[in-house]
């Protein structure tokens, strides 16, 4: 790890990763282990590396796995399933939830997409805005105080660097290790990885022997965030500990409260079909948006 | 001008130029035409350009060249000065203030560079602490409003984006068009071509017939500036406008309050040598730099 200037073995780079996680969750006030923790779990490196550090430090983590149905030529969402299935397989006890998106709704998520405005050109923002209701849903049904996911320095610093380069100032405020619940009975969102570099979680679940899929969604080729994540590597190779740099300085900017004349007080509604809050009256977009993909496909039905 | 989507001939090009000017010095509040401004040309395309600008939109303009001393193999203050005194002799009736480190303070820029701690490694501090120091001086023994420098967008944005990524959050409360005056007497500094594109100016340089001096800084080479502005130019060049946007964004969330925060009240002090302002009890950095540099030469001189 240039960035520390700390070269570790094996088998203590299999304690240093926890501690790492250890320590953002202290230090960012995440969870306790008192509380009960929902682990998203994609399949891949971050996540299921993220579900078994918690576990290790002992922590009450389950894990949910949301069923997107997305192909793309590789089977990608029953591949991703699978090594999901392995992880609980050889880990007796524990606990996942599985919500597969086809069953509940009535269509997979490329499916979706092709029935409504919302999925125009690619079904990322359909995607996105589904996984993060199911997330909710389960968290709150469950009584999860807080819902992790495996995001990592890499990510997180991307994400900055587009909100950052297109001043999007309310997105700054918000950015962060934890995402406070904003609606009664919600989980707050935490990312205990979001000071790991990518390389370090891929090392970490290649040591602790977990099996993920190396594929990324057949669906992000050519997203912005993979483009933010090429200009960030360039800065990294001109500069070890660019990104993490970078992501640290600005919470430290926010935690000097730089961006607090950016945080409107939106008032949040609460959708009067599924609960959960939304800032426009009546029914939330993904509640629009789902009724809309249920009545054109049963209109195709019936023909 | 693919960010504003559009085409010019020449001779709209040359209106089109000024009439940028005009607005950013409007919409700003830079000067009025009641005022007189000090215009530092360092024998390049945008200083030169900006003040023929200046000069054919009706403004009282006049000149101030600095004679650094720095050959560099290439002669580059001496060439850079015939460029400027070229430049003059083409305008009858306008003005212009030659300042020469050397004869004034004893030492050209990289002798004085080699003599004190501040020069080690590169003569760029030493250089910069300088200029401002002279541009100051001369500003306020000449009782001009304002002090126009050529900076170009793609110098803010390059300065922008090392302050961003860094998160300097105070160099950011001060970044923009206009650095009102900090001090009884001094000068208000603006870019009135802070929202043009490097190769804009060089067009109109070349179109307005301006010779000037194509060589960088022989100093400049590796400077963290230009390495930004390679970044920043792949982003350009994948999104049209980007450091428009960029640029612009800043300025709307600076506006908007966002890093009023992080300005920090310092108290500023008089250095008691020179008059101008510091933050620091007795002398400021630039008069006790060139203490240090006149002790040391003079020890030299007398061994």
């Amino acid at each position: 790890m240039r960035q520390h200037k700390l070269a570790l073995c094996k088998s203590h780079f299999l304690d240093w990763i926890p501690e790492q996680a250890e320590r953002a969750i202290q230090k960012y006030r995440m969870f306790t282990r008192d509380e009960r923790v929902l682990v998203a779990v994609s399949g891949g490196k971050d996540s299921l590396a993220l579900w078994d550090v918690l576990l290790k430090l002992g922590y009450q983590a389950d894990g949910l796995y949301i069923g997107l149905g997305i192909d793309g030529g590789i089977g990608y969402s029953d591949a991703s399933h699978e090594k999901i299935r392995q992880f609980v397989a050889a880990r007796p006890g524990i606990s996942l939830e599985v919500v597969d998106v086809e069953q509940v709704y009535g269509a997979s998520i490329p499916v979706a997409a092709e029935n409504t405005q919302r999925g125009k050109g690619r079904p990322c923002s359909v995607c996105g805005l589904t996984k993060r209701h199911v997330m909710n849903r389960v968290a709150r049904d469950g009584g999860y105080a807080a819902l992790a996911t495996g995001h990592n320095l890499d990510d997180e610093a991307a994400v900055l660097f587009g909100n950052t380069f297109n001043w999007q100032v309310g997105y700054l405020a918000r950015q962060g290790p934890v995402l406070p619940a904003s609606h009664e009975g919600l989980a707050r969102k935490v990312k205990p990885f979001c000071r790991l570099y990518e390389r370090e979680t891929a090392a970490y679940a290649l040591l602790a022997g977990i099996d993920y899929i190396y594929d990324e969604c057949p669906y992000a080729v050519g997203a912005t965030s993979i483009y933010h994540k090429e200009v960030l590597a360039r800065l990294e190779e001109e500069r070890p500990g660019a990104k993490l740099q970078f992501y640290l300085g600005f919470l430290r900017a926010r935690e000097a409260g730089v961006f607090q004349t950016a945080q409107e007080e939106v008032a949040l509604l609460t959708c009067p079909t599924c609960g959960q809050p939304t800032t426009v009256e009546g029914q939330c977009a993904f509640c629009r948006m789902w009724d809309q993909v249920q009545a054109r496909i049963g209109m195709v039905a019936t023909l």
